[in-house]
């Protein structure tokens, strides 16, 4: 099998996001979720709403961008858990977005998802819709990972100049911290204090800064699986196909071994593979994401490299706090986007920034 | 004896606050601090050492403001433990202010103490004299307290916009909340997240929102009573004589009970009559400050009345955390401003405030 293409491909780019499009738009981000970024279900029932009342958002790309635009991310901050039950106040973003201009003497035209990855690739389209401004079709990760300095524009060398957070309370947060391990902290400091969620929105760029520092084309390469996931019989083969990524075993989950420490979901799951892939075994390590994949103590695939355990049957990814035994599932590889591949990147967000003593391998696809 | 007279005095008022006049300011604070309020030992030699180099800071009242001034209250936010390890670095103030500028829209001229009492009574002089600002002839409390809900202007019904936060890394934060419980919510929050300790400026005021908001006068009274304790012979007495405070009792310390909960000094000291007062058995509530006298099962005085417990010999003032068995004592009581014997003072600030089921009774001088 060729090596797969970047998770980023520049073909096929939506002009819009409109409310059809939005439980592929969910269906995609949950595969790109690689097991974390949160339930979309919330998220899609939110944004499908807020798209029929406004019509379909804009979606431009980082070329389209012109001296006049200003992009800012917005995204949700805290346990997806809670996310489900606490939902966001009507007027949130607006706040958000007022004092995330104030703070920039500018105006903001565009709206980016943080992560494409889980429900933070969904609700940004809605959010965009609402304030009147477009949707970029890219976002700061190619997928999920759990801590702010894990940013494609980290990678890149963009400084984030602040941050804002808002609450449903109705507090205004405006952070100007040192770098982003400190906005991480004082961030999580802040969401606790609030009660479990809030929302955010952090790093402006412009069509010179974001050009080359944000993952592109991943809301179209998400509507696309997820539009492959739902329209196919063969939905796992459709996805795996869509991404370019490996079906490295299907098979039954047979022991679940996870604890939630720190915010964090931890631990691991171990699938025996059924019929072509009877008597392998596969491990999956898991922090909040599927981070390292091995079998007979080889390790197949590794973050930054995504990897989503997705249904057997049905093709939708199943988040790591959903796993449970005797699930029938197949798992997905496939290659980073090649800003994650640099030293920077693997620096920030290879095996050994989330504590796994591994040299990392370029996932290049194919079974063993 | 005559009712004790409010603790704002508007006679002897001071210019300004030189270099010399430190360590009465200090001894001054400790006793307005009520047991709280944080050591002033750090901040007296920091603030010496400022107005050392920058000479005296000018001392403005409530009276002198002009339209032109914008006065903002600055403060150490943090376990007063953590301050006398943890000390602000060299540039925190001028972040402060210059963040506290940009959001309020306008120059700052002056700066306020949030509360006299401790060692947020002592630094803000030599603060004002590093930034080239007045210092206001007032103060937030007219003694320590340990919420930012109990401040005056909460009780006058001024609101509070907005609030900055330092830290030594260099980090800001900008707060707009809802109320001054969510602010207190998120600066412990953003507090513990940067190692324990902050500097904050919040409460922006004028000429015309001062006026009746704040305890007027206390920087000057301060100094006064901290140039009684060391300018006399018998300085309990001097103390007393200068605040028009009552001695309720001179004695030994038989027993003290303290924990440390939530960031808190919690727990009761017993002390026993010696000399004249032998016989007599006073128990005093502490919570960081010292709350409520009792004796014989009646209660004394009590909050928002002041209450300091002082070395019987130097007059000096005893901090909560400082207390221990053997230490021979005089109490201290004296009426607070008029402000907090209001309705919303005491709703604020009085005993059920701190949990006890108690009627607030004026304390007007006297023994019993």
């Amino acid at each position: 099998m060729v090596p797969a293409p970047s998770a980023a491909p520049t073909r096929d780019r939506l002009a819009s996001v409109a409310s059809d499009d939005v439980a592929a738009l969910a269906a995609g981000a949950a595969i790109f979720g690689t097991g974390g970024g949160g339930a979309v279900y919330t998220a899609q029932l939110a944004t499908e709403r807020a798209l029929r009342e406004t019509g379909p958002v804009p979606l431009v790309s980082v070329d389209e961008l012109t001296a006049a635009d200003a992009v800012i991310m917005m995204s949700g901050i805290g346990a997806p858990t809670v996310g489900i039950e606490m939902l966001s106040s009507a007027n949130q973003v607006e706040v958000l977005l007022r004092e995330a201009e104030a703070t920039a003497g500018r105006p903001i035209t565009t709206l980016m998802a943080a992560e494409i990855g889980g429900s933070n690739g969904v609700a940004p389209a809605g959010w965009a819709a609402r304030l009147g401004l477009n949707l970029l079709d890219g976002d700061g990760m190619g997928r999920a990972f759990p801590e702010a300095t894990m940013i494609a524009m980290n990678v890149a060398g963009v400084p984030c100049d602040f941050a804002v957070m808002s609450d449903v309370v109705g507090n205004v947060v405006v952070m100007k911290t040192v770098d982003l391990s400190w906005l991480e902290r004082h961030a999580r400091a802040i969401t606790v204090a609030s009660g479990g969620l809030c929302l955010g929105a952090h790093y402006l760029l412009t069509a010179e800064t974001a050009r080359g520092a944000v993952i592109e084309g991943t809301v179209s390469a998400a509507v696309r699986v997820g539009r492959a996931l739902l329209a196919s019989s063969e939905p796992v083969t459709a996805v795996a196909h869509e991404l370019g990524a490996s079906v490295l075993v299907t098979g039954k989950i047979v022991d679940v071994a996870r604890r939630t420490e720190g915010g964090f979901v931890r631990g691991s799951v171990t699938i025996a593979g059924t019929g072509a892939d009877r008597g392998r075994l596969q491990r999956i390590e898991v922090q909040n994401e599927n981070l390292v994949v091995l079998e007979d103590g080889q390790v197949l695939a590794s973050v930054p490299d995504l990897i989503t355990i997705v249904d057997a049957e049905t093709g939708h990814a199943i988040s790591t706090e959903m796993l449970g035994f005797g699930q029938r599932v197949s798992v997905l590889a496939w290659a980073s986007d090649p800003l994650w591949r640099t030293p920077r990147g693997l620096e920030l967000a290879g095996p050994a920034a989330f504590g796994y003593d591994l040299p990392y391998a370029p996932f290049e696809g194919g079974r063993r």
